[in-house]
């Protein structure tokens, strides 16, 4: 893996970390390094300006932000960087996500976010789409997402085989 | 009429006057000078905040932020200023304005944003709201919106009256 | 703290209490003295509207109802004052809230209710924005908020610090 | 027709009366009479309590109320009588209606307010549905009825019969 | 209470009665018979349509109809009488009550249907939505009701009284 | 084409057959015949009833049955018999049609309908269902639609060259 | 029941068999053998196109794909045939299965995906559907369903006497 | 500009070409080359794997998808590539866009999709995005990203400064 972090991964409050962690997870079985840190939109607006301006002198290529509620944060990143920014809106009221999939997704045009779903399939997608974005000039981080298609196809099969299990069990087939 | 605005008004694009100049007639015809101007979150992240901290030391006592889409102005004026921050939504996207409202009233704890109605109605209800806030310490602002209230109830009783004659002749009435 | 309530709270019922309870420690860290009531806007219509005509001249300076379901009570609260009205909309039905948001955003013109987010988020801002209303002509109020501010970013700064323990336990940083 | 106003409705603005009318032309058909004001839940509501507590002693015997955006007015009608009370919700902002049907229909324990569909189809519904609660203990009324289903159930077979002239217009039957 | 009943409640599933019970609880305090039977629109057509029928005949005054789901028994029930059928929407899948909402409330012109909330609360007011139509022309429920009414607004206040000692163990009065 | 009618294509109002006649050109395309009329769950159930219960002696192998609002013309339909039952839900709301989906779409268990897309698309595929429902048999259809595929696929490939002229007049392409 | 499976089913994911084995019962009771699966539209594209195009030629009839989130499976699946595809939207994510409802049943003109209801009832229907499809052709079949409906009415009879017991423990009748 | 293509746009219908354009134009004005085809995820599957399969053989670097409806085009393409795929969701039913958004954005672990506003503004977003991504490792790119950014920015000053003279016509300002 990398030394220098190259995903620069913010979240708008501590209550985000078991979603976000997702992505930690999707970029280290991929071999990139990140940073991962607690900064808000709302309550912390310098600090966030500040890291997201120097985050391309700083070797970071690609920022990911997690948010709920009127999630803000991914818009407010990209307001302050020409890099790409990834947006994981996070089911965090009892609007179950929807809110914060709108607050993300609607940006006008001119500063794009791009959207992943909500909740932790879009945490882990959010590390697999960075990688992505690394490997349109990486060819080995290319490799590790190809292997990585290869494995959960084979997952996909195996697990067809383990419900035929399921099936005979279950009294559907003999 | 004071000379000195009281009221701040923002609106993420000039697009969005249409709806805004609801906001600035309401403040005209209770005597509220104000002051309004074109300011992006995403766009322009600087010049909002400059403006929004300045707000208070330049005798602003009221923010107004209308925006549409991922609606985050009001956030990120209130993310500067502990002022009180009156939120728009405007109907500028193919989700009418549904996107603009949770995008406004969904804030996190800790950053408030007092949301109005979207589009016109909610335009005018800021500019109202806003002599409201004033009128909490300024006889003459609230005896200026009671004397709205009065005449509203009037206009109410003034339409049910022509109501009758329409009513007739509809062959609804005699 | 003030001994003279400045703020009126009402809720459309006792439920209503565990949410509206975070309004009252808003409040409280502000040192704003309160008084809070059931009041519905359908069983006891009368006893509501009495209590707010009488709010002005018994020195309160903000409203704030709180309510769930089809939520009228910020509305009824409105029409029978100038001053602000603050709504709270709870969580109280199948359709988690939306309902009332819409019930209390929605206003049309002429009434303004300035609406918060749904639930405790909600309630707290409630509480805060009251305060900031307040802070228009008050310095102190203006300050509290103002410390209130530098310890929510403190906080976030704390838990970002905090969150790099973790991700060491979690085998995402060294 | 009776002459005494047997059913009361009331719209939130005369905006509201292109579709009340239909609640107006369905009492004509089935001979019930009825008396139309404008009155505002929020603008005027105090006349609104007094026409609605008034209502069963002057011989009023079903209310109706028809309102738009955040649609307070047949809750509030409710909350003043034990008389039936149908609502009207009307699709009036950018939300199509979907706001004043929730804050119509959604109404907490204990104040029943009979929603009917948004815009004209509720709103003639209303008219028919009055009509039954009558109906119960008047069997002229509930003649009526009968006779207005007869003739809708041959009007859609008459329709039916020229849907087939249609048919073969389009080539699809000879 | 009357022996014959008054009241024909019907619910689509037997799964629905723990709602339904709360229309059955309201009936009994206001001293009103009603009978109450599984029966559903898909699953037993006939069955629905032959107690439909019979109903005026057989001394009953209002139908209350239950369900979830594609929620069609109001409409399938309103289809075969003039007698007023109230809709009560159950929450029975994963959009919370949503679909059984719009599948009662959205009527076309001609069949009413009177929809109240969804789930208890709706069911509560679904029987005293009846009552209120039996007591157009029967005194003695119109007396039940404004007793039920000034209990209600008895406990509200009782309630309002019982949370100022709340307020006080809280710390937020003395 | 098949003389005998096939597919039993009911709609709920005869506005409805602008829409429902895509089901018609789709069915006429592939050389099935079918009948169409207007007939209406709530204003003609027996006239409903009727003609499904005699459908499938009658030779009739596929039912099709489009309506808008609180759609149940398909679940009604279903209810009387067990021929595959296919609906479309037709936009005549201001919910724009997710009225008519979810009345159509959520049926509750052991009462199927086939439920096809919003409005004229739905219509359409309707047609095609209800021959892919007698492909299963019949392999003329099978064959007339294998070629109807061929047909769509190179009617892409068509409108993809002749983009690449509209994109040089556009400047996109040299 | 026939020894060749007549009916194919595919599932996204090993997650969504809960929801699918419905599918499985409803189908073994009426005596269809069925096949079932695990095929990504996204994970393993080639998998679930090889299996589809076999499809036809493998005697499998009717097609009935099973998927939350997203859900493409249908749409991929019938992009492949032209047997009958039956979909069922799992409730997979926090926007409650209506973003895999939303996916299914709004294809394009073309390629129809006949959708059912969200999670277990729509599992149970599709396979009843795919029944009421062989049933077309196959008098066995047919006679199996009618049966099965037999038997659900009565069932509904019983469950409305076992009710009458219930009322009068919980006093609602004597 | 750079004449061998970078970014591979597809659209589901030459219908979505007006929306689309949008992402050409902003390709363009950034010096991007780029080519645009239709293909169809249900008409043309084939068609659209095999240009999807040699993208990033033929130099592609980023592909975008626009469509509309039931949209599975965007997850289709993922599936058969690791190269970064765009989601632009059009605005093509009566749902407005939002079955298109929760197609593309919902889309599983896995297989992540960058998902845009819907519209316009998310396709220019698209082009934009796709520039940003290849900035990170091209410098060209950054700084015409970066001089886009000062562009908009002077551009929402001068519209601000044209604001302040419509004021002063509409009598806001002197």
């Amino acid at each position: 893996m990398s030394k220098q972090p190259l995903v620069g991964i913010l979240m708008g409050s501590d209550n985000d970390y078991e979603v976000m962690a997702e992505t930690g997870k999707a970029l280290k079985e991929l071999g990139i390094a990140f940073e991962m840190k607690v900064s808000s939109a709302h309550r912390t607006p310098e600090r966030t300006a500040a890291y997201v301006r120097a985050a391309r002198g700083n070797g970071i290529k690609v920022l990911i932000a997690g948010a709920g509620a009127a999630a803000h944060l991914a818009g407010v990143v990209a307001a302050e960087t020409t890099l790409p920014v990834i947006a994981v809106p996070i089911d965090a009221t009892s609007l179950r996500g929807l809110d914060a999939l709108l607050a993300m997704v609607q940006m006008p045009a001119g500063i794009p976010v791009a959207t992943m779903a909500i909740g932790k399939a879009g945490a882990r997608n959010a590390g697999i789409f960075a990688a992505q974005i690394l490997s349109v000039e990486n060819a080995g981080v290319a490799k590790a997402l190809q292997e990585q298609r290869f494995k959960m196809a084979a997952g996909v099969e195996a697990k067809s085989d383990a419900l035929q299990e399921k099936l005979k069990k279950d009294g559907f087939a003999e």
